[in-house]
């Protein structure tokens, strides 16, 4: 087994020796699946090492080794969030100097130890903000004026035998505690105020730039709101910022909206929260353990779902792909990168 | 069966007489079903004669015309949407004065004929106005970037087993022709604008109050948008106001959202424009022969239904008890009426 991954290992490098002496171009290391338009866009610039080519049957890390021993190896990749960027990851391809992540958030990065060795580190930038923070309201107005529920009523041809059915709840005059007001945070308290919202937030420390009232403390956050919207960044300080404690201060007529990632809440804790009616509702663009959803929310009619799409839509892509070659192309030419990352940037 | 219906009446009469005679108070005649709460509110105040009461069993015009023979009958009247007003509706109840409806739209009340006997017409004014600028920009949210597809996607436990997944479009950037710039369209278009979309109009004549591009024609409005928003009343000059050649204008990549009444769009042809990729989507919360929603809707996955909610809140139900009480008490005292409705005001 052992001797069959080695002697795959070698025919890769072959074949990824063939293709990186097919042009005079700079080679970047492709770690993440890309639709047509993107695949073409790099290899117009670049000589491509892509993981998911068709053919290509090495698991990751033995892919990235391979890569790494080619003659002039890739010193750029572009990743997702799917590829964690640790030190056995960075030992596997020390060619590597820069790290393009098309990812929003940077919690599968370690950015300390690219900081060690001398790797750049850029990410999706504001590529995804206006987007995400479109999706969180529209979660947010799904959940209280129950739309996707709506939804499932008139599919099932209920109507017509219609009997009494839950109110929904204005979204004005509702106080929304949103946690993370960088890019996205601050995007989504714009579109709530023009519905009449009252803006609170938390985050690592007050910001000059806003009138809306601040708190310290994620406890004393959810206990003054209505709403709570998760919108910062996972790392050790804000995993399971949303725990048991906050959603019983939220309380039985709050809801919740997760367009951050999973962890940020304690999922096994919302679940019970969501059970027992020790809130009212939630809106989750994110799990826990993606793409593992908790069966028991699907039987939940105060719930909405959806599958980490918050970052999608055509025109975002399209931007992502520009942005993506924009750092690679500022990399390569010696240039400040785009959006670069520092490690001490995981602001929430 | 006649003679049958004429003992009725005479039963029905004889009990609303004693109701009648139970209080010194002013007699109401209420046509719609009201939760409990409303119901205590109206008999705190007035003496009701409820359509709806358990019990009553006549058919609403035979019982309309029961309570118009009671001593001291209704001078006033709450109705919904269900109830309609005409000749034969103020033949059958000569005393009534005043009609309150607690609907926002008002095409199912014949104002010129209340108008031709001096019976004082009342509608909910701005009660809903901003639980249906708020649902406009869900459906919209949700026709764009799938959420209710989403939501049926994870649901179905599909994620895991995830292929390829059509994008959502972004909102932002998006030109939203909006039908009907009156309380409602104009708060769709405040809200829209926080999302960074473009503003365009079409009403009976430009308003001077906003700077948004006027179009007085919906055909030009339509070629000109990629969204059109439905925020009209319904009257014969906005009946089928979005047809056939509308649905062409707008092209296959326009959406259209639906929060005024079903008839103001030409609903077969919406039917065939979606099944024929003639535009890319629709969000209804109305319909043409509603509780019946075209079946063919039922299948399609670019289409969020529901079920006339747009104005539900429990907000608005709360507002709306309020604001019946508050005409009602207007019109028993001689003052003004809140929110007087005339037979010119059939404004878009």
């Amino acid at each position: 087994n052992r001797k069959g991954v080695a002697l795959l290992a070698v025919v890769a490098t072959l074949k990824l020796a063939t293709m990186a002496a097919a042009g005079g171009k700079p080679a970047v290391l492709l770690l993440r699946p890309v639709d047509a338009p993107f695949a073409a866009a790099l290899r117009d610039r670049f000589r491509v090492l892509d993981l998911y080519a068709p053919g290509q049957a090495l698991p990751a890390l033995a892919f990235v080794a391979a890569a790494a021993a080619v003659p002039e190896p890739p010193r750029a990749t572009v990743i997702w969030g799917g590829v964690r960027v640790d030190a056995s990851f960075l030992d596997a391809a020390p060619s590597l100097r820069c790290v393009v992540s098309t990812a929003a958030g940077l919690d599968h990065i370690d950015l300390a130890e690219c900081a060690r060795r001398g790797v750049a580190v850029a990410n999706s930038g504001e590529v995804y903000s206006t987007d995400v923070a479109d999706y969180a309201v529209g979660l947010l107005l799904d959940v209280l004026r129950r739309v996707s529920a709506s939804e499932r009523y008139v599919r099932r041809g209920s109507w017509a035998a219609q009997g009494d059915y839950p109110l929904g709840s204005k979204l004005g005059g509702k106080r929304v505690g949103i946690i993370g007001l960088g890019n996205i945070g601050s995007r989504i308290a714009k579109r709530l105020e023009a519905f009449g919202c009252i803006i609170h937030y938390n985050s690592r420390k007050p910001k000059d730039s806003v009138s809306y009232k601040y708190f310290p403390n994620v406890h004393e956050l959810a206990a003054e709101s209505d709403v709570l919207v998760v919108a910062c960044a996972l790392n050790k300080a804000t995993r399971h910022i949303v725990n048991k404690d906050v959603l019983e201060a939220l309380g039985k007529d709050g809801v919740v909206v997760n367009i951050g990632r999973g962890a940020n809440i304690d999922e096994a804790e919302l679940v019970i929260a969501l059970r027992e009616g020790k809130i009212a509702g939630a809106g989750l663009d994110v799990f826990e353990h993606e793409p593992k959803v908790p069966a028991e929310l699907f039987s939940m009619e105060n719930v909405v779902l959806s599958r980490h799409v918050a970052v999608l839509t055509e025109e975002s892509r399209s931007d992502l792909r520009a942005h993506t070659i924009g750092n690679l192309e500022a990399f390569f030419s010696g240039q400040p990168l785009l959006t670069p990352v520092h490690a001490d940037s995981l602001a929430q």
